[in-house]
């Protein structure tokens, strides 16, 4: 539920020159969801009465991508600056009074708890502008924190710093915390009297203490968190980190993983208890697996919804399906978009299903094609199985109702209907209805030319 | 072969609430291996007369698992601390007479030779009890190692260590080597007078030294071999370190991995050198492999004998078959239990195979289910060649003669024999037995309307 | 293009006895080439006017190898040291006159950059020999180099070394660079008055100096890089290092790596930018993948050519293949040898193809095997579709032209050609050609009877 004194903005005009990409940096994603994704969903979370993003370098694509979230886009024609990305979203916030946070589009990493502590410590130090710093090793690159008594003073620019301030090891992660409208009075006083003729919002500090108001820093203990995003290398380790902090929380909650440095389950997924997932696995979009799965080696799961004590085998492609409790998936089978299986079931090998109803304990062992079909329960397709779906111009259904037997290497010519206990003989092609409790079957005589191979050679 | 004068006490009984798991801790696996048969194999090797587990949480499930292995067991019903778990094995344990070890199910690390090098320490120092001990680094929350002289004089607790206490880094890995039948007097003589109503078992270190006895320390060199599991977390870190160990042996006796970090080879695997395996394989059970084998990645493998210089191809799932000498599987074949190659066979893409013999040099390229099925030898299956071995109620066998040629695309109806040399037309569905050299097939004649296309549009 | 003033000798004549293994150490793989592949492809890269490989284990084999290569032979027919190893390139190097590397058949991991620094350095100092040192963090069992106001003075060898020598970090990787012919004249000098009979090339060192020519030593900054290959965990080691530096290039390139640590890129390979790679994907040989392709996990691209915004899904097999623009390849489709697709193309799950020519948006969605065949446009195979290109004997040709539409299951028995806009019948058998705008089948007719299975049961 939105509060309405807190607000924020989201920095996303940036190109990422060095990420050597035709899309912009913020759109590249990490366990499945774009950069500047996480800051929209933190501020959702929070409660934000109001996000706006600040879009530049590709503005269309980054509103078309975000267009489906609670957010407001202002655009920055020429990038002047940090100062100046925070200024253009003035007269979006113009009615907005309260604390706005501003995050960037490409450090992902933070976590909500941090932000709630800056927020917290901006508000009970009474502060008009809270920066958020961190301890680095190697603080090359980044500007310091200079204190004074404790308190901070100024942030100084690598360019700018003494030798000393350079030994400082305390830098600003560019993630504030502000009171408004009050912090665009103060943009308006800084200046662009510098060599890239740009506004820095790290000068916002001494001008709000050299008009009467506090300043204050809040200290993020882990580094990590704030690492910013500017080539696939640094995209990459931020990957290896989130997934490292999913997968943590999924064993934590009683999943088993078998390598967790290996498994790659995005942040949207859900997972029960006493689910074991293999190495290489990928588990993505709003997947949930029920408790007692077992999911092998190289499998893959997108939006999917898995009921308990269901194996997916190895090698499994299973996409925006429904699958029941205590189904044997694969290996090796693909179940596309649409497949429902109603539980029981079994999937073999080579097995491919798509807008598909499998009612219980029906099954596929092998070789089969199942697609644009309404199956009933206890139903056996046999090896080679394929529904006829596509005439080159139209899909059509094909309807197998309960109990019915398909031999191996039938095809089914939809639209088509199997009555309830048929039997279809092997090597048929089933153009026409069969009606229930009946045999049927499209099949040439054998014949045998005795000797003719002998002959032959 | 057993010695009389060595015994094991394992402790299995704890729940394990931080797995959050429906089965007992010492059930969960690593290296496809239940935690606590670890310790049991280590006793087995050792040669100990006598293994007690000591059960209580879920004890049915966890004696069940250890049924077929030489252990006694004993239930803990009350979980009243260490002592009391080691009380409870006094009369199983009441006619042995020499040393005792104390080992835990969830401590899978150890490796046999440092259990040696405890056992020797003990025996050569003539102790009473002697304790197994590590350096930690960050020793908080073990218990502490208090010596006197450079003797062992007792264990303090964290909650109980003086600050200074809290400073020493030698902790109590929980594992010993005791005297019985002493240590159950000493037992005893071990109170519950303490806020948790519990038997503490390092109280016996005290006791024995008051009693005129000797305690003694063996220091183990790598703490992380006394790692105890208590969530998912330090279970997938276990696995790891296990799997390097493993895969650490495997390459020092000649065996190639692509990727060590990412190889998953059970404890129980055996695998000639100059064999190469690939990232993300996995190699199970009671499997040997042998040399100048190549196993590409993705690849499963269950229980499988492999002779050598046969290739394993990627993504292909093999199960309790036996695979001869120069084959080649896959990729992306499934050979299913009961599957034996005679050597220099091709099993393709798509193929499946279950219960099926095949005789030197017999090939199934592609798409093909070979069930319940004897083939000779020079046999080829054509692409998606099938064997109806299932009519709904039974299966039923094929029988393949030497040389064969299967068409593409034929069903062959069990149960059904193809005589020596003989050819089936692609396409056919034969149901009745073949003659030796004969060609059979079933097949409609070809008829074709000219024109038909072009009208329909 | 060679330079008449730089030739290389690389030794290659080591068994590596702790490899275990039956090939010769210098021909087992990283990143897809043998170890003494790199410094072969640093020298033809340097320019080097002559290469010469010391060979002696199993010397036909590495001859056999590297014949493709700009490479000549000399067999060092007893191992008495690397003095002695170099010696016997004496006449193959007569009329050479210049800088004469010395290289190591098992190291690496050396980049060229380091190569022509330890160039430049001897040029620069005019020494008659130049040594490539490095520091470690643990020396142990390395030489140490001995330097007398900053200058090198001597190597000396572990088990000659003083205490107090020992704690120096400076070792000798065994690179060297020497002006030739001088290098043989010292050579001659060398004794093999030692406990092994051998002759050491480190005493050239001392020798040069003594004869007043100047030694120098030039310092390589990563000691990975002269990591020596001694066993298959070291060469897990090094295949993970390259392993890191080839895929930290292709990121800084701008292709996204899900997880770089398991993305298995052979130095060969090259990818454009915007390209994604999952986890567990392996590229190699000579393959090339254009911009915008998404390779999905664990796919196995083997040299290939790849059209731009191509995606091979999930699990997919890729060999030798060339691949249009904007297909859709997989998931589990096997591409062989000599696939063409000429764009727009889709191959889906359990689809083999093999020496086949696919014109622009012709398709098999499943469960097809297309082999020595030649495809034109927009064509579209149904679901089982078998090419049946092998009639025991000889393989033949199946020719399609554009606009067919094959119906599911039909085996076409080549040699065979269906003409442009023919529609072939699900289930049919095709022996003979199809003119072009008919509908061909072959079908016996479905037949009925009632009851049957009801009363069966």
């Amino acid at each position: 539920m939105p509060t309405q004194n807190l607000a924020a903005v989201i920095l996303a005009a940036g190109k990422g020159t060095r990420m050597k990409s035709q899309q912009p940096k913020v759109l590249h994603q990490i366990a499945g969801q774009p950069l500047a994704l996480f800051p929209v969903q933190w501020c959702q979370s929070l409660g934000c009465c109001k996000t706006v993003m600040v879009v530049g370098h590709q503005a269309d694509r980054v509103k078309e991508t975000f267009a489906p979230y609670p957010v407001n886009f202002v655009v920055q024609e020429q990038q002047l600056g940090t100062g100046h990305a925070l200024m253009v979203t003035e007269s979006a916030l113009q009615s907005f009074n309260g604390t706005l946070l501003l995050l960037c589009g490409d450090v992902p990493l933070l976590r909500e708890e941090t932000l709630k502590q800056l927020i917290d410590a901006h508000r009970t130090s009474e502060a008009a502008v809270t920066v958020l710093t961190t301890h680095m090793e190697n603080p090359y690159g980044y500007g310091r924190i200079i204190r004074n008594s404790g308190q901070i003073e100024k942030i100084v620019e690598e360019k700018d710093a003494t030798s000393e301030q350079k030994n400082i090891t305390e830098i600003n992660t560019g993630i504030y915390a502000f009171e408004a409208p009050l912090v665009y009075e103060l943009l308006h006083r800084i200046g662009n009297d510098n060599a890239q003729g740009e506004y820095y919002l790290t000068d916002i500090i001494s001008l709000a203490q050299s008009s009467g108001l506090k300043a204050a820093a809040c200290v993020l203990q882990d580094p990590r968190e704030c690492m910013g995003i500017n080539d696939r290398v640094q995209l990459a380790e931020a990957g290896e980190i989130l997934r490292q902090r999913i997968n943590h929380q999924h064993m934590v909650n009683g999943v088993t993983l078998q390598n967790p440095a290996t498994t790659y389950i995005d942040n949207t997924v859900t997972i029960e208890a006493d689910t074991v997932i293999e190495a290489n696995c990928h588990v993505r979009g709003a997947s949930h697996i029920g408790a007692f799965c077992h999911v092998e080696t190289g499998s893959v799961i997108d939006d999917c919804q898995i009921g308990s004590s269901t194996r997916i085998k190895a090698g499994s492609v299973v996409e925006q399906s429904q699958i029941g409790e205590q189904c044997a998936i694969g290996p090796m089978a693909h179940l596309r978009p649409g497949t429902v299986l109603h539980g029981h079931n079994k999937l073999g090998n080579f097995v491919e299903t798509k807008k598909a109803v499998l009612g219980p304990r029906s099954q596929a062992s092998h070789l089969t094609y199942i697609g644009d079909a309404e199956l009933g329960s206890d139903i056996n397709l046999g090896c080679g199985t394929i529904t006829c779906n596509y005439d080159g111009v139209n899909k059509h259904k094909t309807v197998i109702e309960d109990g019915v037997f398909v031999g191996s290497d039938c095809q089914l010519i939809a639209p088509v209907t199997l009555g309830r206990n048929c039997l279809i003989g092997a090597g048929s092609t089933i153009t026409k209805d069969v009606p229930e409790d009946s045999l049927a079957l499209s099949r040439s005589e054998q014949k045998v030319i005795k000797g003719w191979r002998k002959r032959k050679k």
